[in-house]
């Protein structure tokens, strides 16, 4: 599959590209947080903030203040993604490397219209917590008025994703050191509930740690 | 304490913003990737690349023929470090949030001199793995010369961290949903070693899981 733009075409280590949706698909719903990049005058914002995919967009959303959701709708952003899943140890120092998955999306975050909030901002607390929407208060109607939901598509998108073991050099395979992955991955903790609380537990809740 | 600029003045949850050095410096080490946001004719990107402190120093590095690690060198750029540390349930979806610590870094990006790059790329891996460096097959004139390490000063820039529990509305207390914190954490998993190595396992590689 071909890069769908100049600006997605992987330059650096193109044999870990992909332009591959499902696997796109699959980097973002990983992720609970994107990093935003834009630049304003006072230069390029790398902004760290909440994130899902309903389809084939990637939704925002915050304040209405918000001077970073004013501005990407005015310009063109880069939307960043990153999973490391671990730390290649190779024989030779300069052949070290990291595994990773990484997804970035190119274009113009578009307004998400009144009439489509209410469903995203619900698909976003589905990707959160299954269910959950139904258990608690759902948000008025200043509450949504006073929140922006922004969506980019994902038509201008690239992946690149590293697995495996090293790739050493062939005249330092026999070098006696310890080579190999170091893995890591998000990790789920035991839930935290408020103190107080005797109710039912609900499945995203006793699912959560150890899943 | 005060923002060390204009750019860095937090707005947004200005309660949870903070220009601690101790904040930021072990928000930093605690990871491996960061995120470069700069722009080009192209527009803004958004590029995770890996990274370690020193000092009052944060370091990438890459080939020589980057373009990225070119562009830096000539203009701003922003580098963002985050860290998500679990979703925080409140009795309102509006009050829903997030724990996380960020760091954001403005600035430009210099080159590190070549009598410093040594022991530059040497601090790298003894972040990433401690002792190592004396085990591996160390850089030969070849591949230093293909590298290229840059730094920014950590003299412009700001933290935001949000911990505990959920900051729900009073009227809200009594609705009976489950609230609290879903926490999670970069999990290290089993080592994996190359088929076939019989060596001595280094204490970063048997004390890597459940670290």
């Amino acid at each position: 599959m071909n890069a769908p733009s100049g600006r997605t075409q992987v330059r650096r280590a193109a044999h870990n590209a992909s332009y591959d949706s499902a696997l796109l698909h699959a980097i973002l719903d990983a992720a609970y947080v994107c990093h935003v990049a834009f630049a304003d005058e006072h230069g390029a914002h790398c902004i760290p903030t909440a994130c899902w995919r309903i389809g084939e967009h990637l939704y925002i959303h915050g304040s209405n203040g918000s001077r970073m959701l004013k501005r990407l709708m005015e310009q063109d952003a880069c939307v960043t993604v990153t999973h490391v899943d671990g730390l290649v140890m190779a024989r030779s120092a300069f052949n070290h490397s990291m595994n990773y998955r990484s997804a970035m999306v190119y274009g113009r975050f578009e307004l998400v219209p009144d009439a489509e909030k209410h469903p995203a901002l619900e698909a976003f607390m589905e990707h959160l917590a299954p269910g959950r929407q139904q258990e608690v208060r759902p948000g008025n109607d200043k509450e949504y008025a006073a929140t922006t939901v922004l969506r980019i598509s994902l038509d201008e998108a690239a992946c690149k994703a590293r697995t495996g073991g090293p790739k050493d050099d062939e005249e330092d395979m026999s070098i006696p050191v310890w080579a190999g992955v170091l893995p890591m991955a998000q990790q789920r903790l035991e839930a935290v509930p408020e103190p107080g609380f005797t109710g039912p537990v609900p499945a995203y809740v006793s699912g959560w740690a150890g899943s």
